[in-house]
């Protein structure tokens, strides 16, 4: 398994889209989501955040145990870190990433300035308020989230920027690790 | 238990003042500093960064034994990473995380050149020679152990900016955390 | 054992002849190449980052379980992060640190300028093509990993630069921790 991330706005689906069709593909938000709706009522996806750190961690369990039981080779979407009003929270605790069979690790991201005027421009999501100074710090926590994931599974770290213009190429980047 | 960590000069000691009384508040190098007193007979709490690395150790071992037998919500304050001439030894190191049960970390922190500043105006510590360069490099080890300790514990990582002037927003942002 | 870490062109090896000749040193790579070139034929020594993940997760296991013998005081020279075709592979994944007796983690690194400038001077290695960004993105990376080590092991984590010119102060530096 190879799992891929980003914040909001890096266009980590849009690279994914340029991925070959042949690629398994799961989404961590949307298996959270499932799970969350069902287990505490939640109907809107972007009201996840909200949730409490407890309630988040639940859920996190029942999908840890989903994806323990795949066994063809997928590619996992999700979060390097969840920005909540607690703190950004890991996406992949070690506790999590024990369970699963980890290849490597993505983190798709681009130029802070850049992924502020895309969040900017993106009228189809609430978001938080942010600026390029508080995104620049998200990355940085992401690296850092992103270097304490590879250390404990010791798989590589792959960084890939998804610069303006340029998803084709971030794809191509993306596709290569592939295989 | 919420764990609150700052390098000196953040300002955390002020932050932390300014959250309300019935908060249970501990201080970790005060903890390090009587059983340090105890056991290696450390009369300064400014040396204590100075005693061998496996003796901190020690030290550290017995006030987690204390930490592990609380029971009700608290505020641990201590140091991210302490600066010793052999490297920043990290705070938290995973065998200690382990028998904490911790709700999440927060990292108070400041621009560097303002932490240079409240240093050198600071008469009251005896302190290692420290450029805002070097400053700068500590806070961004203090960001890398933050995520690491938070993977490791699955909790959010908060990082709070106590800027100049600014020490009961700063307060009121670390309040909202613990209710 | 102090684990002694740096990227290319941070001049680590220079530094570490700079050292006191009564301190044993290891090398991690050579090491692994011995054991790389034995196992799977690999001839030249800028291949070894060539060779596909799973097998220099096989290598690092066999190198881990001949370090665990040793019993003297050693510097052991390594990588914090090989940059691969698949992202940055940490030097010491936690599987690694837990088989081995570490009492500091050091990072031996320079402005990434000084580094570019270094490479693109030296022929006598095969190099990827990188720029001045690129390896700045590799030393954070670094650090994160260090950070990761250190709160792992409960270790220091030390780094030193080692500036153009002052190589000599940089192994007093590293002399001194080793005392």
């Amino acid at each position: 398994m190879i799992i891929v991330m980003g914040l909001p706005g890096a266009g980590k689906s849009t690279v994914l889209e340029g991925l070959s069709a042949d690629i398994k593909q799961l989404n961590y938000g949307t298996m959270m989501f499932e799970i969350a709706k069902e287990k505490f009522g939640i109907g809107d996806r972007d009201n996840m955040r909200k949730l409490p750190v407890e309630n988040q961690k639940e859920v996190q369990e029942a999908v840890a145990e989903k994806l323990s039981r795949e066994d063809e080779k997928v590619v996992l979407d999700t979060h390097c870190s969840v920005k909540t009003s607690k703190g950004y929270l890991p996406g992949l605790p070690f506790g999590l990433l024990e369970r699963l069979s980890v290849e490597g690790v993505v983190l798709i991201t681009a130029n802070p300035e850049e992924i502020f005027a895309r969040r900017v421009g993106d009228p189809s999501r609430e978001r938080d308020e942010e600026t390029a100074e508080s995104i620049r710090e998200h990355d940085l926590m992401n690296k850092a989230f992103l270097a304490s994931y590879a250390a404990h599974r010791g798989c590589p770290a792959k960084i890939i920027y998804n610069s303006q213009g340029k998803a084709e190429e971030a794809s191509a980047e993306l596709q290569a690790i592939l295989e």
